[in-house]
This record gives C-alpha cells, structure tokens and sequence, in this order.
C-alpha cells in the first residue's frame, strides 16, 4: 500500500510562512515525522510539492498508476481550483483533504473547499498533527480494521 | 489525562437513522471502541449524549472542573446552537470537532459550523474513524510529542 | 392503526396567543376535535405537547416503536431546528407538518422550513382545520383507499 | 355552494408526467374522486385547466360570479405568475392552493409561491390527497361546523 | 398623432380590485377621461386591456404600423414580463410606463421592472393622474413645445 | 395654493452636467417653464436649490407653514438620504418626486429611492417634462377635478 | 425522423428587431435555410412560432405524439417560463435549446435559463447558424452515427 | 410591582467566561446589585438563569400570572430562538432586552436579534450597568413618571 | 463633569413628527427632563442638534476640548453616515448611542447602525427614557460606582 | 483556413473520467473525429491541450500568428480563469466555447463561465458532438456562406 | 497649471485621529510637503478640506473655473456620497482619488467606492505618500511627458 | 535598494491587447521608463512576466532573498489567486499592487482583489503612470524622506 502526499503552493515556505499561524515546523519536519509513521504503519509514502495548479493536476491524474490513496494539502487552491477538484472526481484513487490551520476560523474565502466534496474526509486545524492524523485515515480507509 | 466525548442530537440512534449516511455501526460500537483507544493511549475517557441543547451547554461547562480535552460531535447543533458555541469559547479546556458524514458533501445548511471556529480543529468524513482521529489528536495536543 | 401528534413550544397557550394569528381556540379543544375525528376514523391517537428542542426529538425517536405516523406542528422550531428535521429523517414513520397560520403570510424568516422537506408533506392556514385535515391525510397515507 | 378547481399548465398531462414525482393518476381519474367527494360533502364542483395564465387570471376574475370558493392548483404559475397573484387578490372569493408534490423537497425556485400568501392556505404534498384535503378544505372554510 | 393605451392583467377588474390600493374608477371612467384629454390636445387615441401577456406583444408589436406613441400600464408583467420587454425595445415606436399604486410603497417583488429601462420614462402613484400625465407626456414627447 | 420646487445636489449645474444624460436646458430654463406653467394653472410657485442634505431637511421642514405640496428632485440624495425621507415623512405636505433622466435605465444603486416611498408618486425620464408633469399632479393632488 | 422547430415570442419580428443583437434576417429566411438543410439531412421539419407561453406549452406537449426531437429557442421565455420547463420535462422527447445572440454577453437576467437544464444542450450566440448547428445536432441525437 | 430577571445560556459562567467581552463580575453580583437597585425603587425582583430554551420559554409564559414585566437577556439565543420570540409576543408582560457587551461590535451573527422587534427596547454594551439600566427601564415603562 | 447631548435630523420636529412612532413630547420637553436629571445626578449638560451631518461631525470634533461623555441620537444618519462614525473613532471622548422608538421592529435599513459598534453601547426603544437612561449610562461610564 | 482546437485540464483523462457524465469516448477518439470532419470541410485543423492556465494563456496568446479561429473547451478553467477570458479578449481571433457536458445541469458553480461572454457563443451538451458542431459553427464564422 | 486639493471629513483631525491607521502626521504637515512638491513639480496648488458634503459638491462644481485637476480624499464620503460622485462627473476637470490607509485592508464597507469610478485612478495605503503620488500623477496627467 | 517588478499574466501583450483599455505602449516601453526612473532614484531594478501563476507564486517566494520591495500588476490573478496572496503574506518582503487600467471603472468581478489587503497600498488607473508612481511609491516605502 501506497500513500501519495501532494503539498500545495507556499507549503515550500513551511516553517518561514506566517509562524502564528502556520507554526514553525518546516516541511521536511512534517515529511520526516510522516515518514516515519507511514514506517510504523508499514506502508509505503511519496511526498510531491508543487506551486502549479497545472502540475498537481498531472500528479493526481497519475495517482491511479502508482499509488491506493491522497493525502493532500491543497493550500490555496482549496478555495480557488476548479481543476484539481475534477482531477480528484475523475480518479479511481481516494482523497483525503487535510489543512494545518482550522480554516473555519480565517477569512470568509477560505471557509469554501472545492476539493472537500469530491474527498473522503477533511481534517484541519492541529497543525503538523493534520498530515500524521491524514495518513493514520488513509491507512484505515484502505485496509479497514 | 482525561477526555470528555459529547455526542449531538439523534447519535443515539446511530445504526438504524440513515446508515446510507452515517453508516450501521451503532453508538456502543463505536464508543467501545473508543475505550479500547483510550486504554492503549492510557488516558481516560468518559461518554456524554443528549438531545438537549442545554444539557450538552452545561456538561461542557462542568468540562473545566473534570477532564482535559473535549471530544464533541454537535451533529445537528453544529449549524444552529450559538450557545454551545458559546459555552466552548467560555471555558478553557480545548475541543475538537467531529463529524461522521463528510459534512462538505451534504446540504447547503450542513456546511456552516458555529462551533468549529471555536474548536482547535475539525476532522469529518471518516466515519467511525473521525472519532477515533479525534481522540489520537485531543492526546496529540495535551500530551505533545 | 395510530397517529402521534407532536405540538411544538408555545401551543400550549394556544387560546391567548396572539389571538388574531392562531385563533381563540384552546390546544385542549382543538385535541377534542381530533379525537373525535380519529374515533370516526377508527384509528388511535396521542398527543404530545413540548416547549423543548430535546424532548420532542426524543418523542420522535420514539416514534418508531409506537405509531404509524407523525402529525407534527413543530411552531418556531420549524424554522430553526435541524435536530428536529433529522429526527424526522432518522425514524422510518413518516410525518405530517401542519400549521395554524398560512406560514407564507407572515415574517420572511417563517417561510423557510427546515422540517417539511423531509415530511411526507405540509398543510398550512387552515387553523384547527389544518390540524383535522393532516389527521386526514395521515390516515389516508397509511391506509391509502 | 359551488368549489371551482383551476389546474395550471402541464396538469392536463397528469398521469404521463414525471410519474415518479406526480404519480401515475390521471387529471380525470383526480376529477371523479372530487366529484365524488363532492357529491358526499353536498356541494356542487367545476373543473378548469388551462396552459394559459390569461386564461386562467380571466376564469378567475369570473369567479366571484359563479363560485363561492376556489381550489387552485397554480403549477408552474405557482413561482412566476404575479397577474394569478393579484386576480386572486382582486376577487373576493377565498382560494386554496394545493399541490401534488411537496414543494418543499424539490428544485429551490419552486420553493417560493407568489400566489401561497394571497390564499387561505397551502396543502403540498400528498399527491390526489392534495385536492381531495383541499376539497374538505374549502368546505370547512365556507361551512364552518 | 395616434396614442395606444395598453391595460396589463386585471386592470378590467378597475373599480372592484382592491380599491384601498387602486381607487374606486373603473376602466371605462380612466377611459373617459383619457379620450376627452386626448380631444383636448387634439391626438387620436385607442385602448387595449388583455390579461394575456401574448396578446400584449402581439399588439405591441402592431403597434408602428398604427400609432406614434404607447402609454402603457404593464400592471403584473411590469415584474415577470420578459417578453414585453423585448416587444417594446423591438418596436421604434416609443413607450411610456404608467402604474396607478405607487410601486415603491408596495411588496418588494413589485419593486422591480422589466419594462422601465426599455421605456422613456416612468409615472408611478397618481391615481387615473398617472394615466392622464401619461397621455400629456407622450404628447410631448412626439410633439415637442 | 403655493407648490414648493426642490432642487437637490448638483442640479445648479443643469445644461453643463453630463448632457447626453440630462440635457442642454439649464436650471433657469427649467423653472421659466414651471413659472409659466403655474401661472396658466393659476398656483403659486417658489424654488429651492441646496446641494446640502441637511439645508433640503430644513426647508422641507418648514413647508408645512408656507406651502401646500412639494415637488422635488432630490437628486442624490434620492438614492442615499434617510434624513430626506425622514424629513417628508414628518410633515404633513404632500410631496412629488420627480427625475429628469430614467433612473431605471441607469447604474444599479441610481434604482433605489429612500424618497419615493413616502411620496405620493414619481415621474421619472421625461427630462424638463418630468417637472411639468409633476407641477401638473401637484395641483390635480392638491386640487382635484 | 421529424423534427419541431419552435420560436418563442418577438421571434417573429426578426430583421426588424434590434438589427445590431440579431441580425437582419428575417424568420422566413432562416425557416429557409433549415428547411433546405433538413432536405439535405434528410430529415422532416416542422416550424411554429408564437407570442404566447400556453400555446407553448400545448404545442410541446403534443410533440410526443408527432416528432423525434425539438429544436426551441423560447426567447424570453427562456428566462421566465417554469410552464415550459415543466412542459420539456414532461415528455419523452428531447429538446435542444438554441439562441441567436449570446446571452452570456448580455444583461444579467439573459443568463439565466429556465430550460436548458431540462434540453439535452444548449447552442447559443451563433446567429442563424444556431439554428442550423442545433439542426445538425438533433439529427445526430436521434441518428448517432 | 414584580420584575422577573431572567438570564439566558452561559450567564451562570458570568465572571470566568471571557472576561474580555463580558468583565469580571459574577451573575451573583449583578443580581446583588439589581436586588439593591430594585430595593430602592420599590419593586419586586425575582431572577431566573437557564441553559434551556425550552425552560426559558415555559417560564415566561408563565410571566403574566406573577410579574408585571420582564428583563431578558436571551445571551446566545437572542440569535437563534423564534421560540422565546413567540413566547415574547404570546404573552401581555412587556419584556426588555439587555445585552453586557455591545452586541453590534461583534461577530455578524451577533448583530441580528430575533427578539428585540418583540420587545419594548433593546440596551447593549453597558456591562451590569445594561441590567441596572434596564430594570429602571422596566420600572420606568410601568410607572411613567 | 459634563455631558454633550447630540441630536440628529429632524429631531427638533418632535411631538410633531409621526406621534404614533416618535411619541408628542417635544425635544424640549426632553431637554427639560434631561436637565432635571442632570442636575439630580449633579453633572453638567449641553444640548446640541443639527440637520446636518458636517456640523455634527465638526461639534464631535470638539468634544474633546469640552465634555467628558457623548450622548448621541443620530437618527436618520445612524444609518447612512461613515462622517459621524469616523468622528466617533477619532475623538477620545465616549459615546452612548439613543433612540427613541425601538429600530429592531422597524424598515430593513434602520436596522443597521453605523455608528454602534463605535459607541460604548445602545438604548434604543424607550421614547424620551431613552435618553434618561442613557444619561444615566453616561454618568454610571465616567464616574464609575 | 485554420482552426485552432484548444482543450483545458483533465480533458486528457477523457474516456475514464466519470465516464456517466463525459461519455467514453476518449480525446484521441474525438480529435480522429474531428480531424474527420475538418478535412471533409477543408480545413486545417490542430489540437493542443494543457492542464496549465498559463501555458494555455500563452497558446491562445500565439494564435494570432498561426490560426483563424479558436474551438476552446476550458473546462474547469471556464468558472475560474480570468487570465484565459483576458487572454481571448487580448486576440483577434475570435473563439467559439464547447462542453462535452451540458453544464447548465450540472452544480451551481459551473454555471458561470468567464470565458462565454468574450466567445463568439458556446456549444454545451452535446458530448462529442459540441466539438464537431464547433467546428462547423468555427467554418462558417471565418467562411460564411 | 493649477492642482486642487480637496479633503473630505475628519481629515482636520489627522495626527490625532486613529495615529495606528492614519499615522501622527497633521493635515498642515501634509499640505506643507505637498506646497514643496508643487513647488518642485512648478505648479500651483490650493488646499480645500470640510465636513461638508455639500461644501465639497460646491467647491468641485467650481474647479472648472479655477484649476486643471482635482486631487481628493473623500475620505468617509467615499463610501456614501453619490453626490460628490455626480459632481465630479458633471464637470470637466478630471480627478485623482487618495486614501491614506489601504482601505482594501479595513472594514467591509470601506471597499466600495462610489468615486473612484468617476475619477482618473486611486493611490491607497501609502500615508502622506498617497498624496504625494497623487499630487505626481496629477501632473502627468495634465503635462504628459 | 532592489525593486523587483513583477508583470501578471497578458502584460506581454501589452499594446496590442485592447489598446482603449491599455493604451499602446508596449511592456519593453514601461520597462525602459522604469529603468530610467530607477537610475534617476538610484535604486536597482529588475523584471519579471509570467502567465503562469505557479511561477509567480515562486518568484515572490524568492523574493526576501534577492530584494527589498516588490511592485506587483497581479492582472488578471488580482481577482482569482489565493496563491499569490498567500505568497505576498508569507514573504517579509513589502509589496505595491498597480494597474494600468481603473478597475473600479471595470466589470463587476475586476473590483475585487485577492492581493491588495497583503499589499502596502495600490496604485490604479494611471497607465504607465501607475508603474511609475509604485516605483516611487517603493522606494518611498524603504527609503523614507
């Protein structure tokens, strides 16, 4: 089993990026923490950062080929993409969508997810917690206890 | 360690009330589960539901004398109740929110959350599993790694 | 065969309240009403009357182990309870709202129901008469001719 | 005393229409049911349908002449049709809206009726149940018991 | 100079309608006072009522081969007809907008019109006045001082 | 019987101010028209122009002592003064309002009017025919035939 | 094969009618043109026009008994007729939805359209060649190649 | 003269909740405080707190039979219930509405008040001095000076 | 300490504007009761009124310079002027926002304040107690007890 | 002549992509057809597809230089892209819209295209057929008959 | 070549006015760098600052006659006045629009700006360099390079 | 000091692209009047275009290490990019919006911006002006007087 983790654009500032509200981890901290779970939980995880929407659209269509389930942090376009929505609806491949600040308590824009619909589940709010509570879910949606 | 689990409105019927939704695992079952968590975590755990608006108001605001971290599906209550809301932003002990169904993929009324912005997060869609995330983040946040 | 008839908060000062909108009749005679209808009828009928959110979704719960159907005036809780709609949606016996007034004459926020979508159907502005035509209607949907 | 029934367009299709949402019946088999409703509550019954909303403002306009109260069945008019709203207004005679479906749990502009507030009031729902309530309805409002 | 006057739906019912709202005229009297105003300031004039919102853009649409002017009281399609609409800024013949109740003192829905901004202007709240400053107006404007 | 004439902000500036819109006419021009007008109709006349809302609150204020109705453009202020309809809903003097272009085929927030609920009516789009038509229903309100 | 070509209201004015949105043919011309291409197709045609929503209505309920598909452009009626909606919903044969300008460019309220989500499609700012696309696609509905 | 004090959800947190938005004294000492103020101006005072909307309501429309007016502040469900706003307008004891914090410099769910157009007037922002405001409001309303 | 009553438009038409809404008494009779109480409470009062917004924004403007407290009814400009708040924010001196008539039950546009959420707190609903009470408020905010 | 056909993100998952809403043709199969259709018509005829906004700005961008028209389908980047609508707009060439879908049935945000209104006009719900009827409709543009 | 510099209300208050929005520069601070600058730049410049709204139409309806371009801080009014709006539209100099803060950064209301549309362009957010830019802006605009 | 320009996607095209909107300089023509100012300013500058939103996103995130303020003309992702606002937050980097053209003289969707709260200030409306004014503004803003 194979979890792909697809971060969104600005996740690469992790750690520099607005630390009262996004901590002061950086990403490869999250990566190391969640690769060492994925260890513990005996499955397989491949990280992929990008700041083009174009770009995780391809990564998405591509889920299908080489991975079970999507544990993805959309960042901004969350509230924006249109595209990546439809990736995600036209894959086989289930999504979990995860954010590292409760967005239900930022600005009014960010409160609407065109992706939440089209996953599984959404978790937000506990920060590097999010991704390793994303991956605990992935796991237990594709090999249900 | 103790964390308190509050359940909405119509919980208690879970099973038999629109298992097409919310799946044919009943209260019990889940909560059984739960404690089996909690054991394993070694926090204690104690179950809350009711119906009443009120009730759920005031249990949470007895939370600051006996437990640690909240564990709250408001269900129904989500969408309507500024007095839990209320009472959650009044005390000091932290909540999270959970949610079986994927909240974002239902009616247009079910995607506005009182409370989840006086929460440190939310994790909804998972099913039983939000549940039992929400407990591994409710450790995760009193007992930080 | 039995009908349950749930009045929502503030029927019970049906007589005195706000005569001009509901009528001089009390609850107590417009129950009478029902009940000779219902002997008429030959079916059986009880009447539950509640100033609390809590308990009627209780009573509703309920609902399953006792009735055939729901004759339900859920009053303000209409327009603002999502934990009586999912009752309602979360019992297999079917329901009936009705209203003494013609909801749709009165304030903006009394024309949105949150309860009649997931009622067999509603009747609205007949007074007593709503009541004794939903007891008609209830009859005929169990006991269709 | 005599009750005018006025169908909106497209009933005259009833039977063939949509049949998972209006039923199977017929716009005739409707008719002799309030006929013979009619003929056991002792009063006299017309029928008019039109797909005109001018011929229906003019059948209107005639009514104070011939009827002493009106069952009407706006259909479509229902959410687009002010001159049916204010015929209704200009007349004397009490109309009583009634619909098939429950208007509630369909499309959102079928959620607003322009013609609901200048009636009596509304039955929706109960499929041929709607006319025949509405029948005893109109009966109960002319001849009060 | 030729003037045609247009009546909108239940305008025929002048007199009886409502007349807290439209006043205790009849059609045939604000009929009267046009033709004698008409004789006065020496233009032709012809009445036109219909409840039918076809019959009105068909006779609209006659309306350049027989006359210079229109004074039109659209009544319930000022707020619903679209077709109207189009009649009037189809034609070359220009037309002036009359309402008898002041439609800014009414519902909202009759707040809006469709018809306004294809017209040259608007009178609203007169009475049989607006009817008559109308016919003054369309004078000026085909025979400017 | 003495008509009040309001000028509201920027009318002073008529004949230069964006022409294609209100015309070549300037103020003068306008009120030599209405004098002569009013001295055909054998009333009396007196202007007012303030491009002050609260010099418009006070004359209007005291028209009650020196006039029997107003006829006003309020210009503007039309679309953003409470204390103008404050003003002529406080006094008994009835009171006109009038536009020179059509406000309704103009920008959206020129469609809303705080004024013209509380006069007797409006006339808009006439250019100077506006005010003469509305002298003309000033004295058929004050003086009726 | 048949196929009916309905035109909604003011289409019978085309040519004279705004030249500068829809162009200078006249109706007949384009009835010519979709009578040669049909022959070309080999398909049967039919055409009907009218101001009036009911005649509407009534002509597409009869189209189940007398062709294979329709080809309407409901005009204003696009925007305001929910009687036609239902009446395209109501039977088995499918509809295509044609405009001759594109009313995505113009004023909001064209945007709108009662009946394109009930028509297989919609094709629509083409002038007369909507008309004959919308050919090409019914035959192609009914005969897929 | 009897003044029913009564105090909606989270109230008995008064002193620990939030101490930023509400202050720092406790629900004892401001009923301490009305008790003296009620001393000296020789009325009654009787005080009622609930977390229940439904005890709320029973309690008053159980006003008009032991008091002659009623203080409110319906806390969270000032935003929510139409239940204690018909209780409001079903009885004849006149109800005044009290605030601590200034409920217009808050969230915008905040600003919107199911009772305040059932109640005599609205005080907001004054901290206990709302409740000693409002009880010489209550005072004042019963015994005009 | 001394007090600055501002009133706004068309308050000096009191007892003679809308009785039924604004009460008979006059601003002097008020001022008079003011000064009574002002006196009882030992504080010194000014009164102020204007029609117009610029010279109640420049006497805000002083304050500062002269007077401890504002009591402040902006009347027609509580809803239209961002002046009169922004004065508010600037100056150091508090204010207590009255109304005479209760603005909750009355037009959709009084029902938003834009001077409230930069007042200290609202009493709006008492008539001339009002501002009884909002002196008291005002006295009770400098000399605390 | 030569046509340019550009398609937006996820087209190239066609064929698997939610095969009940796009069909399961894949885009090879529809360019085939395409390339079919343009050679009968003697056009010449090139497809581009991206998943990148931006590097479809650039490809229309370049249009100018290579092409006589554009046949676009956007897909998601119709309801988000403004830099795809400037990008149109910023070209001589004009641009016909398809959709496979007939997005006027599909959810409430797909509903609003940014593209449609700077289009010649926009095919929708043809499934394949779009593209070839726009192709035709892009023939007849540049090669009107 | 002359510029003329109009302040709206309040801006008299500057330096002590809300120093964390506005800064602690005065007005005279201001008008002292923008007099060098214009001295610097070699053109004229007057300063213009009331309360007023209608002090500000007037003196803008006069700047045709006096000066070249109009430099304005409408400040408050820039949300309200439509009759600012209509004056810099009715002549012929054009206008700049400043703000001090970045209004897009502060509260909802603050967005909307019924000038701006009217003037040449806006500079915000810059302090006293919004002036300064603007008072540069003014001249290349009137002495283009 | 650095000032990094930074062109949104279609500036390319600048001159050719709706020259009535942008005016016919060219984007090497601002280029070139930047650098000279820059020189005149002695400051460094350098330039930047993309219609790739993802590439602007990571340009700005390189910002902090390579300069000192950022001028930015978003274009058409003023209104859409979350991404690029979120860039702009995560950065320390300062940054200038400007436009060419007044959006707020622009379609409805062109008022609002996702970038201009994070932004210092914005400069619209001035053509080339606007850059040039920014550059000035930038420098300003790092090197203040």
């Amino acid at each position: 089993m194979k979890v792909l983790v697809v971060h969104g654009p600005n996740l690469n500032l992790l750690g520099q990026r607005e630390p009262e509200v996004y901590g002061s981890l950086t990403l490869a901290d999250i990566e190391q923490e969640l690769s060492d779970l994925a260890q513990r939980l005996e499955v397989s995880i491949e990280f992929y950062q990008s700041n083009h929407e174009g770009e995780i659209v391809t990564r998405l269509q591509e889920a299908d080929q080489d991975c079970d389930v999507i544990l993805i942090n959309p960042a901004a376009f969350t509230h924006t993409s249109v595209a990546i929505r439809d990736a995600l609806a036209a894959i086989q491949c289930p999504a979990i969508e995860v954010h590292l600040s409760n967005i239900h308590a930022r600005e009014e824009f960010r409160q609407h997810s065109y992706t939440a619909s089209v996953s599984v589940g959404v978790i937000t709010g506990f920060g590097k917690e999010s991704y390793l509570l994303g991956l605990r879910a992935a796991v237990a949606l594709v090999q249900p206890s």
